[in-house]
């Protein structure tokens, strides 16, 4: 060990303290090379938790689902070359559902770059506008002002990832031979660290005045409250008991938290997606003032149907300054984080609405849930629908629920009522993704428990390899795949009319099968078609420890009519009721 | 249908067209939404072949092996969001070994980009410097300018992608609803066809009087012609020839063809990675100036050396303009392509060296050749060595052998001699990443037959994904995996001299079960340990269809040791052989 070892030392255990002090408490690693350094000294490190996953697609969602679900900003690490380019889908998903991903990727020395050395190509800027922040790090010296530089960078780091919006930030490392850091005595002893840099984070609000004069437009109104995705503790209750004060109805999306957060309200509103379908049959809905708070809610019907009366106002919450609303409606734009907004709201918005207002919502809502119910038939084979309903019903409390993309969280926002359970809902919602769904659920098990996916069994082979972590780390997941054999949402575009060549591009058949898939991870294994045995599989998943895999077989073709029919029925007894 | 599916039909026949007319044979897709049009045109198209890949990360890696075996311009096409971010490992290979991919991601429209939108995110420069040229292209019209337009980029980008350096190209696609083209009747007519774009590629030559100037300062020294990787059909004959012709050695690099092009030259030196990692004992070497053709060696060793004698003339063939010489070692770069080089020498170069210095060269290498066959014992259980050994011994004729990164491509650089067979050796070598390695042998599957893939475990996992292209497409693949259950290349890292982290962080056991993955991809399994065994095990292979995994367990740390053993042997011969 020499001068250079102790340099490269002192500056990345610098770096990584600074990154600890900060709030870093997870890092997720990919075995590398040039990443060495960075590697032996944060599995050194005498708090942080470290994983190991071999594959960096999965590694980076896996990453992405620790800090969805812990609100921590976690450490991604990997080697040089195409190994941070596997990042890339995670990291865009981290940018655009404002998740703190700290990504460090290891890189060539100055003099190896642009020169054809193996395993290096261009990491600056690698994630391009995808990323809050890039530095691309100075060479390791062990200086006091390039210490102070690292411990500056760590600090700042988790602050700008930490920052409304939050998300991700990359920091490039070169780093030259020897790339082996002194580790006896181990270097994180206390007199090593120095004072970090304390952030005091700003809160965004807007002044009282404005408020009122928001109050003033709204008050007495047919108003509705859209909550779209909102990962907020406490928030939902909240909220709900500020509709309740004002006599106004919430459209509460799936991961809105207002369906699962333990308490059940009338002001909740969950089965819009059916009935907003046929929005000539709801024509007394429509409301005079909208206020919309979280991400774009799932719902198609739901935005087509607000898309239809632009022009009414229409306040879009917006801490994040990011003008989420493709319908382009929203006519004010509240630059304010949420609970200070309705905190402030329930101190002064006190004028109720006619009570006939949320009472036409309540009436059509409850509607909609017999008819929904009425169409459940869990005796004979389940549908995709009817698996959605069973597991509302089966979840035990507390745990949660991570919901693939495409048709699941579709699904479930037609299919999960409101419950008394606390639950937490979880979706990859930035860009909507079918890659990395098993990983990002597994990084959310780490810290919530139970925890169980509903993925499509396309979106399960996209991240298969995910599933070694459950394996490796024993973290509990109970994975229930639908199995159409195939892309299930193809079925509901109009190729679907066009046989010649749908399969072959779009339903694409997959032949996979489960068991062996389970098989291979050590995990268990069951298939169940009704209602008894899916309540039965889950019985016992949640009793068995690790990996298990409960697979619904369903029907593309059949799966379309059903839904078709739901909603046809809807229409239907909607008209029947206003005769 | 309407005006709008028309002009839709109109403008995207007309690129894929031009795109067929000017070269593009095959397209890789992807199921998706947003693609659709694209997708069902390219399926319509009467020539083009469509392969569907459903993991676009594998997607983008069998693209690349289409394009790296048949040398033509590849499509890539999938939907927009992470989708296109999965593209992002195979684009990075393709741009640093000059891959021509040309890689489609269909968009959201100008008024759903940046409000938040479903699956959408900024796919603008998504690779960044990644790509050779990206184009955001217009949305949608049949005018007739707008018509022109989608032939000039048809034409211009598989223009871009095929000049010298080749690469990626990206064209971003922005459509809107309705999403299906008119299929019925097919546009693909021939009175639709426009007259498209021809294009007269240049040559990269330069002027004879240069070329006498090089050979006045080369002619009779004791001169090495270094062959880096080199994908060039005849190029390796004929540099065999020149170098006969002039007496000079070629220190050829597995992947320059030189080995393995059916012919064997006693110009041609395979053994240089053993011997020269002891540059003590082989003095007399020290060329007097050096030529070197093709991309950077494997050899840390042969680079390791050259580096050593920095000053003396180095001429590096560089018709890319791409400087690839990580030692900065060159003296003289000649932007020249090689045949058209090695034909003016093969002409005019007619000095000939003393034939004491090509004679030292192949004493030497002679020597270790044997030292390298006695240390060959495959009665006893095969190690990596001995099975890149065996695999040279049994590969049919006219095979094709991929081989994947880390330790696979440094035993076949030391343990690959030269051979009489005519073969394909191909790797990843741009970026030498472990992924997707398994989807790009099976790219070079549809044009090369028969195709082995020798290959480590963790990158075996890395690319499992691909074995689905295998099974659904009865790609012949006879996968040799070097199961040593870890990160093998580490243990001759210093790190393997840290064992509190090294197998958590470095070593990695994945404990993968082949003959479970093989069962769940339909393929054939065979475990071997000794070289009957394996050579049985290849016989069967050969005659069956589809994937066959043939698996030999190994062990790291055997693996180091016996690897050191040799090359001390090797020191030890060339020093007696001295005395």
């Amino acid at each position: 060990m020499n001068e250079k070892n102790q340099a490269l030392t002192d500056y990345l255990v610098t770096f990584v303290e600074e990154l600890v002090q900060a709030g870093v408490k997870e890092a997720v690693i990919s075995p590398g090379s040039r990443s060495t350094p960075l590697a032996l000294l944060m599995a050194e490190h005498p708090t942080l938790k470290v994983y190991v996953d071999i594959d960096e697609r999965s590694a980076g969602f896996f990453a992405l689902g620790i800090a969805k679900a812990s609100k921590n900003p976690v450490v991604l690490l990997c080697t040089s070359g195409t190994a941070a380019a596997n990042y890339f889908p995670a990291v865009a998903e981290a940018n655009l559902s404002s998740i703190p991903l700290i990504v460090l990727t290891a890189d060539r020395p100055p003099e190896l770059r642009g020169v054809g050395a193996p395993q290096a190509m261009e990491q600056v800027r690698l994630y391009g506008e995808h990323v809050k922040s890039f530095v691309d790090m100075a060479l390791p010296e062990n200086s006091l002002e390039m210490l102070r530089y690292a411990k500056w960078h760590g600090s700042k780091t988790v602050d700008i990832a930490m920052t409304v919006p939050r998300g991700p930030v990359h920091l490039n490392f070169p780093l030259r031979e020897p790339l082996v850091p002194i580790l006896d005595p181990s270097p994180f002893t206390r007199q090593n660290i120095n004072e970090h840099v304390h952030i005091y984070y700003s809160h965004k609000v807007i002044p009282t005045g404005t408020i009122d004069k928001i109050i003033e437009a709204c008050a007495g109104k047919k108003g509705l409250i859209i909550a779209g995705p909102l990962a907020k503790k406490e928030f939902p209750a909240k909220l709900a008991a500020f509709a309740k004060q004002i006599g106004w109805p919430i459209v509460a999306d799936p991961l809105s938290g207002l369906r699962t957060y333990g308490g059940i309200d009338n002001t909740v509103i969950d089965q819009y997606d059916a009935f907003l379908r046929n929005p000539l049959e709801v024509t007394d809905l429509v409301p005079e003032v909208i206020i919309r708070f979280g991400a774009m809610p799932v719902s198609k019907s739901l935005m087509k149907w607000v898309e239809s009366f632009a022009g009414i106002p229409y306040y879009l919450v917006d801490p994040g300054e990011e003008w989420k609303d493709p319908m382009k409606a929203a006519t004010d734009l509240i630059h304010c984080e949420e609970h200070f907004l309705v905190d402030e709201f329930t101190e002064r918005f006190t004028q109720v609405t006619d009570s006939s207002w949320l009472t036409s919502w309540q009436t059509v809502n409850q509607l909609t849930a017999e008819i929904v119910q009425q169409s459940i038939d869990v005796a004979e084979s389940i549908d995709e629908g009817e698996l959605i309903h069973l597991l509302r019903k089966h979840l035990p409390n507390k745990s949660g629920l991570f919901i693939g993309n495409s048709m699941p969280i579709r699904d479930v926002d037609t299919f999960f009522a409101k419950t008394e359970k606390e639950l937490t809902l979880l979706a990859n919602r930035g860009a909507n993704g079918i890659d990395g769904v098993i990983s990002t659920a597994l990084g959310c098990g780490t810290f919530i428990q139970p925890m169980y996916l509903v993925i499509g069994d396309l979106s399960f082979y996209h991240d298969m390899n995910g599933l070694l972590m459950a394996q490796k780390y024993g973290i509990n997941l109970t994975i229930l795949v639908v199995n159409n054999n195939g892309g299930g949402i193809f079925s509901f575009l109009p190729q679907a009319d066009l046989p010649k060549y749908f399969e072959t591009l779009f339903g694409t058949e997959l032949n996979l099968d489960f068991a062996k898939v389970a098989d291979l991870y050590s995990g268990g294994y069951q298939q169940v078609s009704d209602g008894e045995q899916l309540h039965e599989a889950l019985d016992h998943a949640h009793f068995h420890k690790g990996l298990d895999i409960i697979e619904i077989k369903t029907n593309r073709y059949e799966n379309v009519a059903v839904h078709q029919e739901l909603f046809a029925n809807v229409t239907e007894e909607l008209k029947a009721s206003k005769r």
